[in-house]
């Protein structure tokens, strides 16, 4: 499978951290969450069209993540996506959370997160996992 | 109005904190609003059960609040709660986030975050008010 | 005073919603809190690099917020602020989280939540109120 | 080892769910983090102080978790904790999340959220790992 990689950033914000002085662990969670959003949306997937449309929502099965080095407030995060497996009804995402030195693309980067997500399609009229319509797998296939 | 008090007890945890060193200001709403669902709930109102049988959900209208002292890590919190109002589609509740000395009942008290909280009965349907039920209004006035 | 407008604009992922359907009641505070962030970074004042060198934090001293449409998954938000006052020690912002129509900036908006927010400059150090030091305060003033 | 097991509850408020009906996935790592901060209250360490005075502070090293049911709103959750290892400077958890029937401690329960939790023990001073100190060790040798 071709590992395309798919980006996007987010800043820290007040929100994000706790009193340890660095970002609270599970809301690493919610910034790659935000960019397997993205990456959808990017595809011409909303979530919220999918899930009003055809009945279906993405759910998480399993994490498993590794926290490298703390993210700190007013870091601007880089997070990163690569599809490392496509299944009839699940996905695997590889991804990582990164802080670029000087903000910028050139420059060298840290990785402070990096996690494996497997995801499955659910119908939401029955909670049980079905195929990945055939109309997304094929756009999948055509970028992967 | 007689003004009846509920509380509820609370700890705060990391997740409830920011790098600040204190809890993130966005956190007292969620204490408030953990109160107000236990409140419901010793008068035998689940709130799924209310949107699942009753199509009838709680939305805040307005929230006043004053930052008085902050809350810290480790921090046992009791939350308070009055009805100031009880209206034909609305509710007003004025509510206190504290910090006793020594955990216990009979201590002083601090009072942290203040606020008072205007809700509405909103049908899950239509999303627009609608009256209070009568069964419901019928045993608040019989505790207020 | 001169009602200069700062915008940033900020998705609604999951994280920020509820099973209600719509954007939790408190997590409005968390993108007002990322505006007023934003327009500090605009300014050239990181909140990390003001903690850490002049010992300044700005805390939430008060809200008033009315709560008027909810936002929804996949919302692109468009949040406002505008200085209404500045004090010897204060600052009061009013601020809104609004939704454009065709997410473009020309269309019409809704506001969805509004809000009056007093903010104080605080020592680090005594966790006591400060004047808001001249050089930002000069900054402040030619800006508005 | 001794797989001790120590177990906390905690309920399901509007803050833990998402748009999807169901408890949004990063959350059910706060839900963890709460019940090792109560396990290390039970033992008589406050991490608050564990910081102040002896600049120690746990932080989460990697998690590997698996979603088995979703929570939603209201439910009583019970979390437990077992210590897999106990190494110089490391911690492994076992940790799951249960719903129970009938919200008693006698009835059958559902795994939830199942994960292996590696802990560091950190100085706060130089960020880097330090040994566990031996009065807490022995503490948890005897418990466990």
């Amino acid at each position: 499978m071709n590992l395309m990689v798919f980006e996007a950033q987010f800043r820290v914000y007040y929100e994000d951290t706790d009193s340890g002085g660095v970002v609270y662990y599970a809301n690493y969670l919610k910034f790659i969450e935000r960019c397997r959003t993205e990456w959808l949306r990017s595809l011409g997937y909303d979530q919220s069209a999918l899930s009003a449309q055809h009945q279906l929502v993405f759910m998480v099965r399993s994490v498993e993540g590794d926290f490298l080095r703390p993210a700190i407030l007013d870091d601007l995060l880089t997070v990163d996506l690569r599809v490392e497996k496509l299944g009839r009804s699940q996905l695997v995402f590889l991804q990582n959370v990164m802080r670029k030195k000087g903000d910028n693309a050139g420059g060298d980067s840290e990785i402070l997160f990096s996690a494996r997500v497997r995801i499955a399609c659910v119908s939401t009229v029955t909670m049980k996992p079905v195929s990945i319509p055939v109309w997304m797998k094929e756009k999948l296939h055509s970028i992967l």
